[in-house]
């Protein structure tokens, strides 16, 4: 049993070059896509599964900042568990597959790559490759970010 | 007067390298930060001001992603007027300043690359960079996307 005192979270001199961690799931669906789509990517390919049907996607489908943003909350709530938060600087996003109602997401990082800063020897920079799948396996989302991640000082 | 017939929305072919267009604009208040960060990046200094006094932003900001999906309402409502919608394959991202409680958001997104497409010649990929600015000029978010877009057939 872990006291709620102690920190098991990853500071940066915790990280390694090719470790991987994987979060939990999340169950994307119809209303989740719309309630997103409404308030900040008012498409008809994430509004109405008749106009989404004549589009590109042959259905409706997520938008990728939702699919960022989930991939997100699966990150923080333990997908990746940073001493001092998720804290990117940004990073490269592709979206090869949409996500669609009825997806289960997970993420899969990799630790790519570890620069203590010369700077500030309170932290660092990890590169981390985040993979988001649905439930056949197909990649919705490849981001590689550049987190902010304290040292252990 | 348009009617309601005409498209005065950009193909591919109306586009031009280094032409520039700017988006209306989005007001953040604490309580859009806060409901973003309680749904997709809960994190003490996305959700309460006394705990993000002490983290690294020295106050409450917006998540990354949260200005990623305002910068998305803004290019969908105007600020990038494509035809098919504004459909990315991916891109790349950073925030070199974070967004506060009441920084009022613009984008301004200039054309950097037109390529249409060998194997569609229905459609082609712009890249296009646009910057998310705050009303003191500062730049919150540099995105750099690969969007696809429709040519005139």
């Amino acid at each position: 049993m872990k006291k709620s005192g102690s920190d098991d979270r990853l500071y940066l001199d915790d990280l390694r070059v090719g470790q991987r961690l994987t979060s939990g799931t999340h169950v994307v669906d119809e209303e989740q896509i719309k309630a997103f789509a409404r308030q900040f990517d008012p498409q008809p390919f994430h509004l109405d599964k008749e106009a989404a049907k004549r589009s590109l996607f042959s259905g409706l489908v997520a938008g990728g900042w939702h699919t960022a943003a989930i991939t997100m909350r699966l990150l923080v709530e333990g997908g990746l568990p940073l001493a001092g938060g998720t804290i990117g600087a940004g990073g490269e996003l592709n979206w090869p597959n949409p996500t669609r109602p009825g997806d289960t997401l997970q993420v899969e990082s990799e630790v790519l790559e570890i620069r203590p800063s010369w700077s500030r020897p309170d932290r660092g920079v990890a590169t981390v490759r985040s993979l988001t799948r649905n439930q056949r396996n197909e990649v919705v989302q490849v981001l590689t970010a550049k987190l902010i991640v304290p040292r252990r000082v």
